[in-house]
């Protein structure tokens, strides 16, 4: 883990490219791609690292007016860990795997803040996508109130490939959707993948299908939606309550 | 209701403050003391705006340069209520009222997260500060997805004096706290006032002194607290789900 958030210059960026350190997004000066940035290019698409081409402005911008030679990388606040990781995290503990999966959470605010929530109900890790999301920004690790230091996130190429392994490894996918059945009418114990949806599309078709079951947060008012880091909570205090059992002890 | 967020000039904003339409703030030039500006001023003591002091170049950014000639004003971008058409918006659906209060969320992202979950979960209102708190404006009315237009707010200068008023009525005062009984384990039916605490001071000692209980919401991880609005999601749905008598009927 580091501080440096952006990593600007041809030496530089191939030096981090390869150290094997997590980038979240490349961007290169737009016609650029003689001899260096060729080659940086060619370890991007090796480290399927995405990248944009942009102007040089833009690209000044970025790295607040350094020398950044064509190509500046952002990288992430923190490393990301592999699924493996994350579930053998669930097993030093003795405990059912409880992963929560973004489908594409675009704003850092909600990625933190869902960060945030999977750590306090005791989560072992996060899943985001590597395309159209948020990474491990800056921002991020300020709306997680810290909690991306503890909580590891992994990064897939393929969201429904990473749902794959994990129902390999005996996780039941559990997918949020307003079409869904009832939080409360649905046995949420056991290893347990839970999918929050993209803020404005909800979660993609082909997700969704590879999910086992939908379950649905139940709503009274006017709007039908919450936000996705609220719906995460929502969900995953129904997932803790029954894992943990708690039937409401009612007071007299 | 309109949607206009930000009066100027000397009549425009007299003939406001006469309308008796709702201010969320003013600001006045530092040192306009002359003739009109001081009835302005009186106004704004008489209807308890508070009022800020500042200089002409911040007066010119609030308006867009436009000609102010000393005085701004931000208004709500919807109305607020009084606590009493909260109450009567329960007795109307034949529902034991449900009012959630803030104790100064200064973030327009969570008062809109929280009108927002508040429409969801199905609450009769919710009560804000007029001061050291967001107010409703534009940001809060996009955060809110549009709940705003439902989910009536009231806006009160003092929130113990609402929690007298809210206890006169019948209503329970629960209050959101780390060193509360588990959540799981409190009564929660029944009429209820749900308090929650500012983002980094949590709920002020005398607001916690009035309420009738504090409940807690479990937490596992390394961090111990909650996003505001997450919190008051959390706990909503807990409410919710007791009144509605939903026990977990798991599927086999």
């Amino acid at each position: 883990m580091n501080n440096t958030d952006i990593i600007y210059g041809r030496n530089a960026v191939t030096e981090f490219l390869r150290s094997g350190r997590t980038a979240d997004k490349a961007f290169v000066q737009r016609g650029e791609r003689e001899g260096s940035i060729r080659k940086i290019i060619s370890l991007l698409k090796e480290g399927q690292i995405p990248f944009t081409e942009t102007d040089k402005e833009s690209l000044d911008r970025l790295c607040d007016g350094k020398r950044h030679q064509g190509v500046v990388i952002r990288a992430a606040v923190r490393d990301y860990v592999s699924i493996e990781e994350i579930l053998e995290r669930a097993r030093m503990k003795g405990e059912d795997p409880f992963v929560i999966l973004l489908d594409g959470t675009e704003d850092p605010y909600n990625l933190g803040a869902v960060i945030r929530t999977a750590n306090v109900v005791g989560a072992h890790g996060v899943i985001i996508p590597k395309r159209r999301a948020a990474g491990l920004t800056a921002t991020v690790m300020k709306v997680s109130a810290g909690a991306l230091n503890y909580t590891p996130v992994a990064r897939v190429s393929n969201l429904n490939q990473a749902i794959a392994k994990l129902k390999a490894a005996g996780l039941w996918i559990v997918c949020g959707d307003m079409d869904g059945t009832s939080m409360y009418e649905t046995d949420l114990t056991g290893p347990t993948g839970l999918i929050i949806g993209n803020e404005g599309a909800g979660v993609s078709r082909l997700v969704r299908e590879n999910a086992d079951f939908t379950v649905r947060i139940p709503m009274r008012g006017e709007i039908n939606s919450l936000n996705a880091s609220v719906s995460c909570a929502v969900l995953s205090y129904e997932i803790m309550r029954q894992r943990t059992g708690k039937k409401p002890e009612v007071k007299a």
